[in-house]
């Protein structure tokens, strides 16, 4: 890192104390100075602290911090951390730190909650608060409501400028953002948007009404998360308003979220394509090793124990078969897996960043048919070559005839057509019927890739070597 | 889609004009119509629109766009669609486009032109904006510079509230971002950060540096992008400020191309993860077969090479190896796969989110031993119950003896260990030399795990079967 010369003034995170110096102050009840070196420190490196402090220290540290510190730390801390400090707050204590959270932080806590902690929660929110959890956790799971922040600033249609930069005033401190602003009817429909910056260059005696902008791009409550977060990638904005079925004003998703959004359903999704079942929301070095144990082992069972079908589709051609032939199963195999796979990932990431879906079928049937026509050629013919060329003279394998090479060649170009289609439609039927389309790609589809190549292999040899 | 109920006065997608009665229209010479139905389109719609318009409409449907939605469009098209556009612009027309963007759109377009129209470009920029152009070009490729953005609102230390707000109104229409602010000393060295909100919020007559926030978080211009839009993640910042080695500040990165840097990357890792060449920018239906053909049989021809390395092993031990054996390869070798592969991915992630580095390599290493030998064990129990019972008693094998089951199951763990570490050793070695991580993931661990694996279960077979 070359670092060094930026900090000249600048928040430098090698200069945060560490875990032992902060327990020894604490031990030695050195409070003022604790103070001192956590009270300007970001909320999210504050947190980072907090795990790798000792958990004894915890509660008095959280202590020590300012009310509205305490409040950002904790929704920065993993849900273990936070479940510890809920146990130990008093019921003022945690009512407090409820007050200073944005609604839709305390719902993202709750949803790693057990119930009985949810239930203790509620009970310290106030009725309002209350309310409106219970009605954002009744949206469907991944949908736009789960993600959506309540706290945004509204205005009315008969404000002026000056009256709406007046209410910025008033209410700004408790909204999430004041930087895209909504502009309603007496039932909360949506009229239009303003943003600061057209309120900051406006004429204050014009009203809101001929500033705003009323080509108004929302989201439903029930959308997809992803695909909300998508949009707001699309139009460049920084919070997208989300309506309900009345187009009722109901809440914002707000950019920082959209990105949380795409880095964990990203992270999800190359998860699922390495065969692990979940993707830690805990980094690498911090998760232990029993957790990515039990997080690799389902899948790595689940595809030891489908590989029977190919053991057994061996088994059941094996003595038919040239020994010679044996040789180029890894070949055939492992050419129709990659095959299959990019296929797989190609098609997989499209529908997560919605630009196909299975309506959609045909036409990825026809693309990949071409694509895999293509690459069966280009690939058959240099598989040809390499196998007379390689196999045969170079190595000297004498078994290795122009007809076994030919077979070679065949069984490979029809493998990765049936792999590469193979691939692409699965991603879509799982969509289809509800299954993540993730779970299909490469590791699965490999299995079944492997099978299928065998009894192609065995297929074109008994045609072309008449066994 | 249940949308159709959110769209009373709302912008609805479904309602834009199709590209084939656009061309009826401009045909028809109807420009006044024209114009009422792309005028109040949003920016990227409209340039999906151009897209699936016949090229020869392009200029003419563009000279219809006002100025500033020109310009806007124009930074929203793919860089072919530019090319065309920017070969059939007068000088004049270019300069024109060129005054409305912002440089840092500017300079993604140039980095995707040839050589003579990135002449014309810089030749049609005024001067000081050609140096700039010329200067961010200067920085290396993925760094903080090449995504920053020059136009930001720079304030000076001696101004009052009142000063700033009325500052923002005089330059807000030129700047990307209105929302964070910075207050430099006169060398232009970054002082601290200012927010719109603060602004809001504040009594005029306060100073800024009095509410001002010194604890600037900032990044080199030299730091890598993907690293830089983690920051912006994990702090929830709108932008953040970019200073040169002198500390002063040159840019800001805003959230809005911190998404694009974070989706962009995560597309190049999944394409290089599934042995394909290059994520294309262009959405899946769009691209052609030729090009997919492209991207993809690069990697598969390169592994269709590589597995001469499988064959040669198990061409030296066939026939040494009891056929019932040869049955167990697909499993071992693909188990060993699926283990590599949930390893690499797992390490390659870690490195591009910044959560690992190569001084991590031992600490990486332990992990994966430690998370192998529980895989080993499981699995390798598993496999032996599995290959007794079904291979053997289930579908009735008599070759399937204790010591083949045995044989079976011991390689398999020894190959899952090997793998895991392959797996997460190569990625970090990888990055340590320069090269991307993502392209030692998956498929070609899978090779080399192949190789290993066969010479594990060879070696095993010999010493337990004493073939």
């Amino acid at each position: 890192m070359e670092e060094k010369n930026i900090n000249i003034g600048l928040f430098d995170e090698d200069e945060i104390i560490t875990p032992e110096r902060l327990s020894q102050l604490l031990v030695d009840k050195k409070y003022a100075e604790v103070k001192l070196h956590v009270q300007d420190l970001p909320a999210p490196d504050l947190a980072e602290l907090f795990s790798e402090l000792d958990e004894r220290y915890h509660s008095l540290l959280f202590r020590l911090l300012s009310k509205e510190l305490a409040a950002e730390t904790f929704v920065e801390m993993d849900s273990d951390l936070q479940h510890a400090l809920i146990t130990r707050f008093t019921d003022r204590e945690l009512s407090d730190i409820l007050d200073e959270l944005y609604i839709d932080d305390t719902v993202d806590i709750i949803e790693e909650m057990p119930a009985n902690v949810v239930k203790r929660i509620l009970k310290n929110s106030d009725s309002e608060d209350r309310a409106i959890i219970n009605r954002i956790l009744r949206y469907p799971k991944d949908s736009a409501g789960t993600v959506m922040t309540t706290e945004y600033v509204r205005f009315t249609g008969d404000m002026t400028v000056a009256d709406a930069l007046l209410h910025i005033r008033r209410v700004a401190i408790d909204k999430e953002t004041i930087y895209t602003c909504y502009v309603t009817g007496k039932d909360k429909r949506l009229l239009g948007i303003v943003t600061a910056k057209d309120l900051l260059i406006s004429d204050p005696d014009i009203p809101l009404t001929e500033i705003m902008d009323e080509n108004v791009i929302a989201v439903h409550t029930h959308d997809d998360k992803e695909e909300v977060a998508m949009k707001l990638d699309k139009y460049g904005f920084l919070a997208i308003p989300v309506v309900d079925s009345e187009s009722r004003l109901v809440g914002i998703v707000t950019v920082d979220d959209a990105l949380e959004v795409i880095i964990e359903e990203s992270e999800e999704d190359f998860a699922k394509m390495a065969a692990i079942t979940s993707a830690s929301d805990t980094p690498y070095l911090k998760t232990d090793v029993f957790s990515i144990w039990k997080s690799r082992i389902p899948w790595l069972l689940i595809l030891m124990l489908s590989s029977t079908l190919s053991s057994a589709i061996l088994g059941s051609f094996e003595s038919a078969l040239p020994a010679v032939l044996v040789l180029f199963i890894p070949m055939i195999m492992g050419t129709g897996g990659n095959s299959g796979g990019q296929s797989s990932v190609t098609v997989t990431r499209s529908i997560s960043l919605a630009e196909i879906e299975f309506s959609d079928l045909f036409k990825v049937f026809w693309k990949e048919l071409r694509v895999g026509i293509l690459c069966a050629i280009t690939l058959g013919v240099a598989t040809f070559a390499k196998v007379m060329l390689i196999d045969g003279l170079l190595l000297g394998n004498t078994a290795v005839t122009l007809s076994v090479s030919l077979t070679v060649a065949l069984s490979l170009s029809l493998t990765i057509i049936l792999a590469k289609i193979i691939g692409a439609i699965l991603p879509l039927l799982a969509k289809k019927i509800g299954l993540d389309p993730a779970v299909m790609a490469s590791p699965l589809i490999t299995t079944l890739v492997d099978a299928i190549s065998l009894i192609v292999y065995f297929a074109v040899a008994s045609d072309i070597l008449n066994l």
